[in-house]
């Protein structure tokens, strides 16, 4: 039996044949290094660099390409575009369903360089009010940042309506589309975006070890790496040059050109016909779920907009035994415990025993679908 | 005609098959998240990362698996080590040999935390005498960085007298094996290695986007990223707990997977044969270059030991217009300008027009060897 995958919203799985015979394209014929050499295999590994870069570009509406440095994650990303930013005495606003990836360099921000947090909570569905965020605004205040959805939830955030707050009150807007890239419409400038953290190998269904930092072309950070970058080289100082400024050392080619056929497959089947796609899979699960004795469902309500995220518990049982048992039982691959993201539990009241979180994507079938659906029931029918 | 690779200090090409059909298995088989879930597809990723993190720990030596964590590249290696361990008022001492990688972190650091460095000299063919690196010693001295060997003049430097001396001074010593990890043995506790930052993909024949830093068991930094790790979800801070303090995020389980397979091609082949065999070719190169009339080759002499690096300039042509008709009209692949080292090129005496780098790998073949020194030879005649 195949395994029923529903860990998306930890990496995609299985990836576009496209993505995998471009990485065995770079591994065979041009391995070398980007923007270190100016022999053909060099210039070919940079030119895979840029087109996944333009790639990038369509599909987050950015204007200029270079204003997208690749990292080895998402939480590279957001750790640059934090540490990078904020200075000491700053006021930062973010919710309380924030990964640990951005909750982490916060508090070690707050330790060392005393700066000061507001956590603003969503309701126990995850769902975030914009006066709430307006009120914990304060003179010193210079950063938002938001999840586009939660990654326990699924909830959606009001990034556009945030954008426009922050605009209004000069402050800088940080998102972190680990659940969203590739899934849900992002368009940094309509949405007033400064700086979008994403990853390579969920929504985008590129590989592991990809992701990306955006930043806006009117604001500069302090580079969370320095180093070779193959421009400038004699200056003692890291350039100041895009991608360059934010990317120091050899570049993971082969995971970026299998990320590049990703973005490339994603926008040729459309992020809205793909967030369509998962939306009617999680109302699917979440219908049957919901009519099923001693399963709590967690998150917005049915019908209401979310990503491809279903998260729920059993009884009293521990998330990791639920989750256990799938895999065991049932081979279906769940995902349990805290999600690295402790604050949106406490929100959901779900500290005790975490969550399994179910999470659909782009290849999920409706044969997964039920598979899905039967065992959770026979789980609870077992453990009732 | 096939490319004569001659780039392989920038990356090594092509790879071991394994390491091609590893990284397709992984990319097919089980891409999902690695300690990020009990599924068997986590498991099995998870094992990979364990497997990759044994083996190297064999060839370099290393008692605990766990003291490796991952990285991007060597430049974040690095840039951990050195951002992770240098206190303001600290005095560094290095060479002047060191890569932009070193040099880049360390005058950051020197500019913001008031730390204070000093910059060994070695003589014009990279030889560093550990005299001049203990007077350099001074009370608040706390690091010595020092890269085993010079990426441009390809000389070895005395790491494990290094050690002693940092060890009787109670110093530590972060070595930079960029140019080594896989051809040039490396033993941490034998030499006395507090931290060694090291690349996947030169020398250990993996693929680009992997790298690592071993750091001693009884030395904590300060982690360069924050985020999840899959331990310790409920908690605030940076979990202590080794690889995880170092690794945040999703790592690339792809491009370990690969560099596992790489890693253990270099164990049977061994460590010695390979250097034996990339020493053999650069003598040839040398012993043709030098007899070549225009062409100074830099760095060590005829018949020292040296790693796989030949630098050379062509009469006073700019070092990139020799690389640009060595890859147009011959189709060789070697790397010009300043490789990142400035300082290296003032040693050398190249600081006008950089210098042309041919570098051997385990795949180079006397064929490839007898191009290279064939069309040199032509480009001198044609320039002289």
């Amino acid at each position: 039996m195949e395994t029923a995958y529903f860990d998306h919203a930890a990496s995609s799985w299985p990836k576009p044949p496209e993505v995998v015979s471009a990485m065995q394209d770079v591994m065979l014929h041009y391995a070398a290094n980007p923007g270190r050499g100016s022999h053909r295999m060099a210039v070919q590994a940079s030119r895979t660099l840029f087109e996944a870069r333009r790639n990038l570009a369509k599909l987050f509406r950015i204007k200029n390409p270079n204003d997208i440095s690749f990292t080895l994650n998402t939480t590279m990303a957001l750790n640059q575009a934090i540490l990078g930013f904020v200075k000491p005495g700053d006021h930062v606003v973010c919710t309380a369903v924030e990964h640990n990836s951005v909750r982490r360099p916060l508090e070690f921000l707050k330790q060392t360089r005393g700066i000061h947090i507001t956590y603003v909570a969503t309701d126990s569905t995850g769902a975030l009010t914009v006066d709430e965020v307006r009120d914990a605004i304060r003179p010193e205040t210079t950063l938002m940042v938001c999840s586009h959805s939660s990654n326990l939830l699924g909830s959606i955030l009001p990034v556009a309506e945030l954008g426009q707050l922050c605009r209004d009150r000069k402050i800088r807007l940080l998102v972190d589309a680990a659940q969203t890239a590739g899934t849900l419409e992002v368009d940094v400038v309509q949405m007033g975006i400064d700086m979008l953290a994403f990853p390579g190998h969920k929504g985008l269904l590129g590989p592991q070890g990809t992701g990306g930092l955006y930043v806006a072309p009117d604001l500069e950070l302090t580079p969370l790496l320095y180093g070779g970058t193959g421009s400038q080289s004699e200056a003692i100082e890291q350039p100041t040059v895009r991608p360059d400024r934010y990317e120091s050392g050899t570049q993971n080619t082969v995971g970026i050109a299998g990320l590049n056929e990703g973005v490339k497959f994603v926008l040729h089947e459309t992020v809205e016909q793909i967030h369509k796609r998962e939306w009617n899979h999680t109302q699917r699960i979440m219908d049957a779920l919901m009519s099923t004795n001693g399963v709590t469902v967690l998150g917005p309500q049915l019908g209401r907009d979310k990503t491809g995220i279903v998260s729920f518990n059993v009884h009293q049982a521990d998330s990791s035994e639920v989750a256990f048992i799938l895999d065991q039982s049932f081979q279906i691959a769940v995902r349990a415990g805290y999600h690295c993201t402790p604050l949106a539990h406490a929100t959901a009241g779900t500290m005790d025993r975490g969550a399994v979180r179910a999470s659909v994507g782009y290849y999920t079938s409706d044969e997964e679908v039920d598979r899905l659906i039967t065992a959770v029931r026979e789980i609870a029918k077992h453990l009732g």
